[in-house]
């Protein structure tokens, strides 16, 4: 009766599922769910989980989870293969699907290339609606969508779509060329994938045909794989913000030599750029000598600052990246960040300026030095803030670099310049 | 001609269309419209631009488009209107409509039941698959999907649940009890909206059906809007890592008022708490005088450890967010990030030495106090970075918003205490 409990379960279930388990009964259990679960549960596991499998079962039970698999999830777990096993699988296939793995592994990562699949239904524009559904019956099943048909001519170009619910919905003795939509939407093979997002977003679709340099269909991708790119494109901007490298892998599947070398490099280059705040401190050392309560009020100073510019350059970047805010509306940004951010920089000032001076007895002088350079130094972070992502966009960096850790620096750095500065001449040193 | 022109627009091509127009050709080419893209446009519209129609265009054209609307997006459509004008049209609805309408503005922002639609598909299970059909045929065309349909009984109790892709592939003799699937995944009218994205990215789905408390079917949920909802899930998650309120209008569409006060809180708070770090120097003041360069070192100190608190916490808030990281994990990542902090830490304190004893010449003794605080503060940081989110997540709050902003706070008095701490034992102050 296990096996018939086993037969119910649901693919996306699988892989919590084996995680309670034992690497043993694990195995055992994988190996009692019906082949084309097996397959499409395998697709939903994580890295690590696949290569425990991959690397204990026969070659021969591999090759029965390949077949199985959807082409995208087949090219995606080739890819993952060491190249000996690859090569191995590939000796006993055909040369025509030997040629075609081949080419899927060859598009760009990140490409629409590598999310596309060729199981979509492909119909002719003679044929009558009948005719279609009676090929959808017969070949519906091993389709990955038959949702939206695709109609070619023969030379595989796109010639239009037609939806399911037309076909179902029409009488059944027009054709398809009367029926089938000509203004189709489509992608490139070596669009980017956040393009193709885009255009999902944009226009609601649940697949979206791509053709190669020649306009010949070359495959489909589906809203399933966009939404999974969906969220790894947002991991990759939370992980730029937070001043990392970008790893697709999961966090605790990945190695702790890994996870340093992501985080290392951006620590190094911040931690050396910040020698500059230093520099600056050195050079005014005779101010703080003199009043040396300035210097209780710098982390207040860089830190309000530092907040202030994150808040600007994450709402920009994240405007940007969802197509809210283009680079052409750089003037209309700078404009509304001057007018918040002298309004929040002047709450900010006004309250600091009583808090100091009247709960901790500071002298008005150094009182109003340290508001104003806070009122300054808020509405130049935030300038940098807006303006810096937009330029990068411009010069077609990604805009996610420019977030709070290297604002931050900057603003660190002219938050002492414009400190000192408004020190020595209120306070009159 | 123009008109032809306008017939063939795809309704989501609209709202870029209208915004290079100026406000009177914006209305002549919404009223061109036919009105089926009129009302599909309009839901694509953002809220500046609906305001502006609204406004604009007669209470009888209204009444057009929203009888054209899907349920969810006239539901979305009434909740954005004045009140008194919401009343004017539920005046001249029908009773039951009117009952059905004030039941959805009732469910909560960011439930399940406030992404809900009805026009969904419902089969008896007695039908055979030919009548499913024929049902489909007639009533498909004002269905939002017909890709997947719904099996009521008689008390609308779900039943089951039976894809197209099923029907038009199965023998058309079969009644629908026979091929429909049974163990169905449905949310509930009060679930979180975040919860019910979980479902989707997790099963693939196209659409989910939602129950009410009685198990009747009240409506189904498409994936279209689901992207909607991850994507404005992850800019709240954006906002709240930059230290803002979440709010869900578009950076261009917002006031600079309503912006300010976003803003202005999380300042604030931050503002006054770094407070602590001001008290801190004050209190160790004699040091700082008596070595002042240690002043020099402090921006770096703090900036550094900062960054590597955001790392950690801005990696666990999105694992967290994402399902991969779970409240019971805590531990295996306290141990990864005691790992890894500790090579990083060595790295960055390593490099610290020798550039400031052999580059700038300090003290001995003065780098090592700053490299052993540099090491110290980096492990310190990257454990409350990993800790405070998922004790958020633990007490019900929401991870995003233990991030860089509230953690710097945190970790820059604790980096003044440790350095000077050191600095006296070390330096022998
Ligand atoms: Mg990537
Ligand atoms: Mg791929
Ligand atoms: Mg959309
Ligand atoms: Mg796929
Ligand atoms: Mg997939
Ligand atoms: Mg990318
Ligand atoms: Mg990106
Ligand atoms: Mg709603
Ligand atoms: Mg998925
Ligand atoms: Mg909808
Ligand atoms: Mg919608
Ligand atoms: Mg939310
Ligand atoms: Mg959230």
């Amino acid at each position: 009766e296990a096996k018939e409990e086993v037969k119910k379960l649901i693919p996306a279930d699988v892989p919590e599922l084996l995680e309670e388990l034992d690497q043993n009964s694990y195995l055992i259990l994988f190996r009692m769910l019906p082949k084309d679960t097996a397959a499409e549960a395998f697709s939903h596991l994580n890295q690590e989980q696949r290569w425990y499998i991959i690397n204990s079962i026969t070659e021969k039970e591999l090759k029965i989870i390949l077949d199985e698999l959807f082409f995208d999830d087949m090219i995606d777990l080739l890819e993952e293969m060491p190249a000996n096993m690859v090569k191995n699988i590939l000796k006993n296939t055909k040369e025509e699907e030997r040629k075609l793995i081949n080419q899927f592994l060859n598009y760009p990562e990140d490409s629409a290339g590598s999310l596309m699949t060729i199981e979509y239904v492909d119909l002719k524009k003679e044929m009558t609606v009948k005719e279609a559904l009676e090929y959808i019956k017969k070949t519906g099943l091993t389709k990955e969508t038959v949702y939206t048909c695709y109609v070619t001519d023969a030379n595989r170009k796109l010639e239009g779509i037609v939806s399911l619910r037309k076909l179902v919905t029409s009488d059944e003795n027009l054709t398809v060329e009367e029926i089938m939509d000509r203004e189709v939407i489509y992608g490139h093979t070596h669009d980017d994938q956040e393009t193709i997002a885009h255009l999902f977003k944009k226009y609601d679709f649940m697949a979206i045909p791509v053709v190669d340099k020649e306009g010949r269909l070359t495959g489909i991708i589906t809203i399933d794989d966009i939404v999974d790119v969906i969220e790894q494109e947002n991991t990759e901007d939370f992980q730029k913000i937070a001043a990392m490298a970008p790893s697709e892998e999961e966090y605790l599947g990945t190695g702790v030599l890994t996870l340093a070398k992501h985080r290392l490099t951006w620590l190094l280059v911040l931690m050396i750029s910040a020698t500059f705040t230093g520099n600056i401190i050195e050079r005014y050392d005779s101010i703080l000598q003199s009043v040396v309560i300035l210097a209780a009020f710098i982390p207040m100073l860089m830190g309000t600052a530092g907040n202030a510019g994150a808040q600007s350059s994450v709402l920009i970047i994240r405007g940007l990246a969802l197509g809210n805010i283009k680079i052409k509306d750089i003037f209309k940004v700078i404009w509304k960040e001057l007018r918040v951010s002298s309004l929040v920089g002047l709450i900010l000032a006004f309250v600091n300026l009583l808090r100091v001076y009247y709960l901790e007895n500071v002298e008005f002088k150094i009182a109003l030095t340290v508001s104003l350079t806070l009122f300054t130094t808020i509405v130049a972070a935030k300038i940098f803030g807006c303006i810096l992502p937009i330029i990068a966009k411009k010069l077609k960096l990604d805009p996610a670099i420019m977030a709070s850790p290297l604002i931050t620096t900057i603003v660190d750095a002219l938050t002492l310049i414009v400190y000192f500065t408004l020190a020595s001449f209120i306070i009159g040193l």
